[in-house]
């Protein structure tokens, strides 16, 4: 298990936001020689478009510049073929913003400037369900997105996230999970030609027993359940609704990303696939890496807590009881949130949310 | 030539807006059996997924029920394949309300609860530019978008609109149009597989001479004219805002449209394309029919009027003097389009928007 203990560059310009996606740009452009050694192995198909899939892109500016040096290298490799690269998320996610970006609507600098016979598409299926034709994927690549599960299989009764569930709640999570991603690959194994690659970036829990915001200090899901059950005991909130707070995620370990890839009997292996590459990083979190030559806790702390409540916020909203006023939830949402900052202007060493990523390159018989 | 004179269902609900899209979706509705056949010409590629692209497909919603019936016909045609849809515009026009629709999102029915193995994609790039990759398209449709020039000529000094343009200004427009139909085909012979086929319903000029708006009655771009040559003479607008509010817009004639495709030596009848089925059509009015049935003219004025509005603003406003105050520009074209509407309150028989429309079906050699 290699360790990415890439030192950060400096920051030129914008404040938190630049920051927080930054970690997850970094985690991108470090799977840059995994993707590069995929594109080397996937064969030719003259005549056909090279088909790179992007799922569950988000903006898309996390990996612009790493699909524009993706293109690049498929070009030098396949100069005689159109590229087709097509963006995927959920049905709501805003595929404007991607457009307008990519054909020079805002300003920043797009690939299709460098590029001739490049097809830029959209697709707002989600990777649970097919998004492409079959055998026409060449390259399908995903970070950061796949620990979402497909929905929540229950409530954990003692903890918000199943990196803390134990008993009935830890399996029904596992098998969700497992459930989930054979879904995933078997959509995926339809879709790419043979030969195809995928090269998958998701959290997960490495060797160590590492996972996102766990990596030796401070726990964060530890944190956020602590905060919540502090207010159940000062009667802030109910005990349904701690429990309804349930994160539908869960990251998986080396063993469960890699057992129905390797199962001789398994669906997906039965469909082609198999693991060519895996191994797990730590990437480390950016606020925390600033603080070390800031020094400036306060900072810190107000940078820090945003990112976490960008993709938590609406799970622990919702988890709340329906009864409730919008300001009332807003109030207790925003006191969660402002608990959590003073803890870590208070006693701001060993916080951060350092990634854990298991990177894996999956090929499909050709 | 043939003339549809279909009659308009009765409006269950909705006003000026549905029936503003009923028009449209009549055009496209109408050209069914011109789709259908094409799909029937439209030789198998086994084990590639038949591609449809909706080329200029705005809010794709008066597409949606020829697209779900083109689904079922090509399925029936070929069970095995899967069925691609390319929603295509400008790289402004908004996707997210094309995916919410598609998805579920918004209530409305999808052909996507109807059939298996459909993938949906959408591409911002715009018909003057390639939107597929190459050999991969079996069906391209578009309706109503490409009178739309890539750039405007030149300015014309006595009209608004090329249809009353005369001697140098109407040569430039001519050349504009044919260089730009020339750019729009050749993109298309790379994008059609073998044996492919386009279906463009394109405003055109009928053998009786008869364009958008001019159908025997009054003549609407005369009319818009007409107005703004008043508001010159009353100093309300200068004669150089006049002459920049010409419309980026060219009706080409039937043997215009036939020009390069006829032509052995022809770069688009080079690269493999030909006619197959060529006929001109007018879709009356919505509105002027439905005055028919109510005889109100005050509501036909205020429903009619907005939906010339939406296609012509922009290029009016634009051609008011930039030195103008947002408030004086809104109260001149607000008079404008008031101006109209007191026109036809006080005289409405002769009004309408028929549409003049060109229906090709372009077959690529296989």
């Amino acid at each position: 298990m290699a360790e990415n203990d890439k030192t950060h560059v400096a920051m030129t310009a914008g404040g938190a936001y630049s920051l927080a996606t930054l970690g997850a740009k970094d985690v991108i452009n470090g799977a840059w020689p995994i993707v590069l050694d995929a594109i080397e192995r996937i064969p030719d198909r003259p005549g056909s478009a090279f088909t790179f899939s992007d799922m569950g892109t988000a903006d898309a500016g996390t990996s612009l510049e790493m699909i524009g040096d993706a293109i690049a290298a498929i070009r030098q490799r396949f100069p005689e073929r159109d590229v087709q690269i097509v963006y995927t998320d959920q049905p709501r996610n805003d595929y404007n913003v991607i457009f307008q970006m990519l054909h020079g609507l805002t300003g920043q600098a797009s690939y299709l400037d460098r590029f001739e016979n490049i097809q830029v598409m959209a697709s707002a299926t989600s990777f649970y369900n097919r998004i492409l034709p079959a055998n026409t994927l060449d390259l399908g690549f995903s970070a950061t997105a796949m620990h979402w599960l497909s929905r929540k299989p229950c409530d954990i009764p003692d903890h918000v996230h199943a990196v803390g569930a134990t008993g009935t709640s830890l399996k029904e999570f596992q098998l969700q999970a497992a459930k989930d991603w054979e879904i995933i690959l078997l959509h995926r194994a339809v879709e790419l030609a043979p030969g195809g690659r995928l090269v998958l970036v998701n959290f997960g829990v490495d060797d160590e027993g590492r996972y996102l915001g766990n990596t030796g200090g401070i726990n964060m899901f530890d944190t956020f359940d602590a905060i919540w059950r502090g207010f159940v005991k000062d009667n802030m909130i109910s005990e349904a609704e701690y429990a309804a707070m349930t994160l539908p995620q869960y990251y998986k370990s080396v063993d469960e990303f890699c057992a129905p890839l390797e199962d001789p009997t398994s669906t997906v292996k039965q469909a082609g696939l198999s693991v060519e590459h895996c191994e797990s990083r730590v990437v480390r979190c950016p606020f925390a890496a600033e603080f070390q030559s800031h020094g400036d806790a306060a900072r810190f702390a107000s940078e820090y807590i945003p990112t976490l409540r960008s993709w938590s916020e609406a799970t622990f909203s919702a988890g709340l009881h329906k009864s409730r006023l919008d300001v009332e939830r807003d109030e207790i949402i925003d006191n969660f949130y402002d608990t959590y900052e003073s803890m870590v202007c208070a006693a701001p060493e060993g916080h951060g949310m350092d990634y854990v990523h298991v990177y894996l390159t999956i090929a499909k018989e050709s």
